[in-house]
């Protein structure tokens, strides 16, 4: 009754951006702002990226890492230390007039605070004792869409970067990968019930230059594409080399560090939605859920009885919203709840009042329904919670897995990957593969191991890569 | 021995300044950023900050508001709405390209979200079912300063802002002094340890309008000055009538609703610093401070133990730093923490693993020194920690209270003002006072009932006006 197969109904793919527009509104998660592609995010949607900002600020501090800020404005020649800024040009918005007055020097709205960081790292990294120096911050950033997309690519959005310099190459990659796996996998797998797969980008992927890797958590959306929703690089030297940031070894010499930069933004939002939706709106995972219960009273007079429940679960550590808008059509608000993706379900009326009881329902499902003693609900409740969790990660492994097509050719992948994505030797690719590829829109998304674990370079032997049409 | 009286030693005013901007360096907690006025927060100063936005969270949900994000760019036509923001232009950033292009409609980086809340309100508003309406934002805001401080006055702040729509005067009116009082005071009273003192703003002296309260909570500073810390307005009907913002009663008519508006910014920080600090660097109040207990090793022989200690301890729910850089002299180690203002130490030595005891030692005092058995250690510690909080605000407030002078007329007061505060009968200022106050550069920081709570209006007889030079 509680774990299972979900029947999960999907519009079909045409309809599949009207139908990620229209969940946002409907479940008040967002709206545009008054200047175009600007994002305004509602209580709810804001209380999804506070739940994950908070479990992905755990995870970073056991990482060691430390918040700081770094300012919104930068100097507009900061551009130019880091050659891939160069074409940012399009997407970064320059504040002329400041103070009542033009500005000598234009400063440009943070895109992203890697350059000021990169100035003030070559000032505190001075010894071997300052490494490794493990800094991250939770920011507003600026770039500028012509096509926004609520939560996919909004003028602005909230993120966090994180910036760490290391003493040693080997020690930096295993801090990126670490990230990878430590925070953004395991939020994505054991908090957010998606089965992202991780890799390595291919070169012709990567972002922080050709010969560096790039870790990658890629999720598989409903409509059978990949969404990249958490990025960490190895940075080699060369940010290092940009900014100056030399340090004095214990044998007193001057040498170059290693750095890594790794993000994740309110576009993980976006992925939930894609992940888990389905024709009746959000679903939320309980270990996300900003409310994981609600406890709907059907009539007035169960009124007292449904704020007593909810307080009890409430003390047992549930996150728990009471309904009791009893003057609102019942079937009405189930929906209304159904759409907002709230995980469970306890409904209380007169023949429940009566018999002490109470009906425990998962999310719109008349099947689950279940009536419970009363001094029974909250254990009930919560194992209830652990069971859909898990059902949830179950369900969605089950689907991800029925849509990767293995296959052994390049053709082949591009014929899978155009409702799904094509697993395949990473050697059966060869150097024109990926080209062949792009014809038909797929790219690689990444490459693993053949055990599921992380390269530390593409040229390992035996790497299998994932392809898919990616957003 | 824990409680008692601290030899505060400060600066003479004339240094404060140089003394304040000081601590903030030494201390490791901010520094300016490369566009003039920015401030990058460094990772102490914003653990600081995730300490205050943290407790200040909780009590911002729990008085029922919910968080939301309003975007960063607001179109120049949204200024006129509110006639106290045309004189805002001097202080306002404003984007005329982005994108690779010149803007049509330049836009203004947010100094306040309150105009675009205001219109959305409009929106969200529609019945009095919606009512009342609590929502609060994190953000960053830009007002562009001439003459930047630290904490105090930076051209980018952080900032919490809240704005809520009530159906009726007295609620709203209610809900701002709640805020005033359960968000504010209490958590510098009760985490800060700053003995605010809350009150209503002289008309002089409103934000909201002349007709509206301003709910103020004022901090005295080292130098006897006073600083506004949390402001909480009533918005009367203004702020809806701009925004046109209305809602349906209960008898079907189209009313006008009862606005609030407040917040509180990293100015908090600089308040910390000025209200608690002293000539050998920053005393944080161990409620607030992201580091409790600072566990040294004196030699390399006791490592294990320092780090088997500080496990124990946070298990126990304390917030332990483990200082086992024995490779640098210990006074200096020593002197660093006090420095950075750590409310408590333990120091093992030799002596103390031949002992079986540690050290348990305040701040930088060598007299609170006492040797406690190892198996005692947490249980002490985590009693000290309370003593430590309540002898912090025990003494800032017999501080306050010695430099509060007594008047009964403006005269005196302007001369009581000169070093500290001054309170007097608000009748006594009558209709000049007020004036005649400004020209000594001493304002009227806020009214209060004879029992300390806070007035409906300045109209009630028998009120009392604390007088004083502000920040």
């Amino acid at each position: 009754m509680t774990g299972g197969a979900f029947a999960r109904v999907l519009p079909s793919e045409a309809d599949f951006t009207q139908w990620y527009d229209d969940i946002i509104t409907r479940a008040e998660l967002a709206d545009y702002g008054p200047v175009d592609g600007t994002m305004i995010i509602r209580p709810y949607g804001y209380a999804l990226w506070e739940r994950i900002r908070t479990e992905l600020d755990a995870r970073i501090k056991a990482c060691g890492a430390q918040n700081a800020y770094f300012p919104l404005f930068i100097p507009q020649a900061y551009l130019s230390r880091v050659p891939e800024l160069e074409g940012l040009g399009s997407e970064l918005a320059v504040v002329t007039k400041a103070g009542g007055a033009q500005l000598t020097d234009p400063v440009v709205v943070r895109f992203s605070s890697e350059t000021v960081i990169g100035e003030f790292l070559a000032k505190w990294v001075q010894s071997y004792r300052d490494l490794p120096l493990l800094l991250n911050q939770w920011a507003n950033v600026v770039r500028w869409e012509i096509n926004p997309s609520l939560f996919m690519r909004t003028n602005e959005f909230l993120w966090q970067e994180g910036h760490t310099v290391h003493a040693d190459q080997d020690e930096a990659r295993d801090y990126a990968r670490r990230i990878q796996r430590e925070v953004y996998e395991d939020l994505m797998v054991n908090v957010m019930a998606i089965p992202a797969v991780a890799g390595i980008k291919s070169r012709r992927e990567r972002s922080g230059g050709p010969e560096l890797n790039t870790f990658t958590c890629e999720a598989m959306t409903g409509d059978g594409k990949a969404l990249q929703m958490g990025t960490s690089i190895e940075g080699g030297q060369t940010f290092a080399k940009a900014f100056d940031i030399k340090y004095l070894s214990r044998d007193g010499r001057r040498e170059l560090p290693w750095t890594t930069s790794w993000g994740a933004s309110t576009r993980l939002i976006g992925g939930l939605i894609m992940a888990h939706g389905d024709s009746d709106g959000l679903r939320i995972p309980p270990a996300l859920a900003p409310t994981q219960i609600v406890v709907m009273a059907v009539n007035a007079a169960v009124v007292g009885l449904v704020h007593a429940i909810a307080t009890e679960m409430r003390e047992a550590g549930l996150r728990v919203f009471t309904d009791d808008r009893t003057d609102i059509e019942f079937g009405q608000r189930v929906a209304r709840w159904g759409l907002k993706g709230v995980p469970l379900r306890v409904e209380i009326g007169k023949g429940e009042l009566d018999a002490g009881t109470a009906i425990l329902a998962r999310r719109l499902s008349e099947a689950s329904k279940t009536a419970v003693p009363l001094p029974e609900l909250t254990t009930r409740a919560t194992r209830l919670i652990e069971d859909e969790q898990r059902a949830m990660l179950d369900a969605a492994r089950a689907e991800r897995d029925s849509r990767i097509t293995v296959v052994g050719t390049v053709a082949e992948a591009a014929a899978a990957a155009a409702g799904g994505w094509a697993k395949l030797p990473w050697s059966a690719l060869a150097e024109t593969g990926e080209d062949e590829l792009a014809r038909s829109g797929v790219t690689v998304r990444c490459l693993q191991r053949p055990d599921g674990s992380t390269p530390d370079s593409d040229a390992e032997p035996d790497l299998v890569a994932f392809v898919a049409r990616a957003y």
